[in-house]
């Protein structure tokens, strides 16, 4: 019998948006889940003229997150969203999660979960208690050689891990350098409504997550340099970190947004005692392994000599490009796995998805980071 | 206001297969269709099963395609399928589209379009009299940066085309070079289901298509060696061809299934009096400028810089990475455009997707390599 | 004890020259020989004056190749030279060999040996009976991964060889389509001067030799077809061509001068029926092994894990990139062994280093791809 | 007329060394010197034998460097040595260095100049009397597209430079994580004899050096964690580094010899406030333009669009690839400028060579990474 298609509802991601068509892609991909209802907009009109684009029914799309938790919670089981898709700037995202989340509906946001630490804390307590899903979208973790990459390390082909490198440079601000006027409105350089980082949030959080979820080793201490080289822009733009991890391995991680000519390449290098590997998001589809006998041996997507995890997350076979909508759509897949088991009464299944644990750590990270640069890069304890 | 769903029907692609899925997550992706109908397999259990797997009402679930279109033009209009996909193997092209096209429903087809030529003018004729959309899904052109390639030679950039060098390597055959028993009932190497080709027709089909498809060039002359290297193969699975272009550039087309190690590489070279490009799909968010000046410049897919074909082709912005399954959604989209004119009783717009007159040359073509081959490499008129 | 270094003398490669140099470092790289001897140009003042740059004794700057064989002959045997390098336009390559060898002095010759076929037996006849060494600069067999990858073929890693393709595109004559006043004179584009063949001679001949050393392969059959894109230009720039190898083989080989942007990307492809390789002149450190199950491994010149021929050809260990002077330097260390072994009155032994042999091959090719592009490429035997 | 070939002298680098061998090639490649004297090892028996190997006049074979400067003092104009190079471990550089400029001979020296800040300064006072050439070979400024970067820089192409990122990973010393036993004795791994740094001193200093050759930017302070992951080793194999440049542009460098699978991939990324740029010293022929507009451009080596600078070190034209010995070769040719207008006691020239200021600035760094490391990575200026 074909699963019944999950009803999705969606908090952000109106017109115009970059972030909200990704996620309705990511979540229809796999013909399993359909969008029903919204609050796309803060502004009430564009909102409802999102909802009609987007084919929402009217009477379900929203002035405010809090009117639709509030009327959909109370809709009849064969007809109220299964899941909640938040897409806001960062300092809606607690807001909006805790009120779904406290009227019965599983929660797929986008990071960092909060803004502080405390609220972090709370959501987390939040999701334990409700028992709904909460999945956090670092979809960099949804690439199939991402998830073959952790298995090389959990198997223990690359040895102890000693050495972590991991970068996430981008260029997109470089032409504000000298020009700022027109960007010190953007909401990303506004601390009221980004936290207190920039770069590292948007960014910094990624690497982050990414190492965690290909090692999983956890940051002991940091040692953090953050500048903000466009003028006008009160958090930063560019953020260098020494990093080292319990058990003894040591890292580099950084990130920027001022690397001129620099797109999207987040990438990652893990050295063990035995072999190293090599992860491009820009060129997501392979990954490398490096043999100190003097091999590089790339390991293509779709391909059978891959771990179960890693084959199960291609949609084709080698050759034919995944990309970033797909791996998105990983994301989303894993929650929806965990939200049929809620809907079924199921105890929740273990889900391959970034969760409200991750995201205390991601904005725990960012707090270190502050505190170390504000500290004139001292090394600074990570405290979750 | 929204525009309505496109409801689609589809002939082939039940459980197990390869392309079938393409097609539901691409014709999907953009939340403009969805599938409603379906005669997924010529078994009717593992049609019927395959219906159910795909939450299509049974009731629409049929037993053959022509039971399908004879039920389905049957339906109200509010009801009943604006197009179907066909995804069978070859030989099931030609039945299956007439069919529909002859139902009244607008087809979009996997290539080559037919096995014959006859039966491939036969269609192209039905295609124009019946005002309808069909589409071939020749997808590699649905790239960006394909399509970019295009405007770069529509606008002289490269100057005068000299030579074009278009190939695609697979290996995936190489397994059975040794071990012929357990491949030989495979469909592609039937002529009776293939064709006449099995090599050129699935993959040499693509090289003629995306060199025109960039270039306009159509060919004048081939001289083409094919061969046999898998044992009890009696169709070709491995391609080599001089063209000759009408306008006097010349050209080496090759494909190839014994080529051991290859994955997916289609690549295209193109070479004018003044510029030289480059694509790889691969890699199929770069493309190439090659300057005789020694400076060879990288175009990224999703840039503003690109022509405003190429950025519309774009799902994403630069970094993010489109993969297969978004450039085939943009062969749908556009014949989606169509689709919807018909439904609205307009003219058909122009619609960038591969059609029935690219599916006769495609026919054409191989028509000219199989005589060339036969008659030893001798250049052979195309002739269409 | 150390060797004593060899003498050398050299014909053409004066002041301005691009080949004569590269011979100069080449031969010296290993401190094994010296230039003590020269007729630079025929035009006797250029000669002298190359000579003095060079810091030649000036007696021994000759005039020309016919005074310098007669006058070097003469000398003492701790005095004369050991060996000449014959580095003129293709017409001068027969007569000076010729003479040399006559004179008793072993030589290193430019390829094409030859401008015909006739010549060229008559040289290979004449090199046989003299005892002498007589290697000619495909140079390109020099590189350690190319010895590498013959290592491969040889010991059966990639299984039987099934197809072959060599490429050798560059794009330097493409200025010259729009400008054909300032080319015409160019020697390489003069039948006098460089026999029936620009392209193919130049550029064709390097794919021959570099197939037939890495897989051994003969070609049993071309089918070609030759173009001169560049208005004015009596032979071809451009040249495309299917080959059958003796044994079954199958290949596509093609040249070209005329292919816009590109720089020296000779590259070769070889698949077997257990693997495929790939080498790139541009990139020459590495050395790529394909294998069907979806792994691409990257060897790297100068490491232990490569066969013994490999590693002697590597002057640095890895990561520390050889090129084309370094392979140039390969092809003279090999020669100079055969020149010891000369002096020493021993039997020549075993040299790496393309020969006489590989001459005629070389020239015969080229009449063959003349022959079958004459008769609109029919396949034509190639007869040595 | 030919200038006279420069004499030379060699300290270290006997039988089976692996930087002597490029030194010797580096500095004749251009037949412009010749290896006349040396001190080849500590141990006379092997100094003997390696000067007889390489056709050295026994009588100018010493069995100390002490007696070499010495004896090649006294003897004739016309016979001594005109340069020595020193290419012992790093405890010899100093008391070698001085020992031969104290005797009037240039020299030419490997990196790191000394293993004290007193002692760089010492020599550096030294070179300044003397009015001799001192050439440091920090050779991967040799390469050309390394110049072309600078010139980049320079001519304001990249605007002002805001991020630096350096890295020099080497994986050599992983195998040596599980086997400790056998590498201990190792010279770079003895405080006494390498000085207080292994892999900072050896390829750290490589990238503070090819920051400020491109760049022109000076360290104002560093932040540095250094580990020592290989068992026994009392000197760090890794070092990471955070690093403020005077003028407020901020980066990272790092080196390593515990990356396991890594080479030689020294590579650096410079931004500006207009472009970015980087180069690899692995794919040493090529230089990218990182232009925010979303392109990237490829320059090649030995191309008529690049500067005077970048087009006069490259020994052959593009497609055609220059190696390590061809960039070694370039700081040996800018020597040899300097070491002909000392000889025709003429002002030494500008030359484009690493000096004994490079020197200073190459040891001061290393005491501030190891006092920043000692303090925990508390920002530490650098002092010279």
């Amino acid at each position: 019998m074909a699963k019944r298609k999950l009803r999705g509802g969606m908090v952000g991601g109106g017109i115009g948006a970059f972030i909200g068509p990704v996620h309705r892609m990511a979540a229809t991909l796999d013909n399993e889940a359909e969008y029903v209802a919204g609050a796309f907009s803060r502004d009430p009109k564009k909102s409802k003229k999102s909802g009609e684009e987007l084919g929402i029914d009217p009477s379900r799309t929203y002035a405010t997150y809090e009117e639709m938790a509030a009327k959909e919670a109370k809709l009849p089981a064969d007809q109220r969203i299964d899941f909640v898709s938040i897409v806001t700037p960062n300092n809606g995202h607690f807001p909006a999660s805790k009120t779904f989340l406290e009227a019965g509906i599983s929660v797929i946001c986008d990071k960092p979960m909060t803004t502080t630490l405390k609220d972090a804390k709370t959501l987390q307590k939040l999701v334990k208690k409700s028992g709904l899903v909460f999945a956090l979208t670092h979809n960099y973790s949804g690439y199939p050689m991402v998830k073959e990459a952790r298995n090389w390390v959990r198997s223990g082909k690359l040895g102890k891990i000693n050495k972590v490198v991991v970068e996430y440079p981008q260029g997109w601000m470089s032409g504000m350098i000298n020009t700022p006027g027109n960007s010190i409105g953007m909401w990303r350089m506004d601390p009221e409504i980004a936290g207190g980082s920039c770069c590292m949030g948007d960014l910094g959080t990624h690497c982050e997550n990414l190492v965690r979820y290909i090692t999983g080793l956890e940051i002991d201490e940091v040692c953090a340099e953050l500048t903000a080289f466009v003028k006008g822009n009160r958090l930063e733009d560019d953020g260098n970190v020494l990093v080292r991890y319990k058990g003894g391995a040591r890292g580099i991680l950084y990130a920027s947004q001022i690397s001129a000519g620099e797109e999207n390449p987040l990438a990652i290098r893990v050295y063990g005692t035995k072999m190293g590997l090599e992860w491009r998001q820009e060129d997501p589809n392979y990954l490398y392994l490096k043999d100190p006998a003097g091999l590089q041996t790339r390991f293509s997507k779709g391909n059978s000599n891959l771990s179960q995890e890693a084959q199960a997350a291609a949609r084709l076979i080698w050759g034919h490009p995944d990309g970033y909508i797909e791996a998105f759509a990983n994301i989303y897949r894993e929650a929806f796995k965990g939200i049929r088991a809620v809907i079924a009464g199921k105890k929740l299944p273990e889900c391959d998805h970034p969760d409200a644990d991750d995201g205390v750590i991601g904005v725990a990270f960012i707090d270190a980071l502050l505190a170390s640069n504000k500290s004139k890069a001292k090394w600074t304890r990570m405290k979750t």
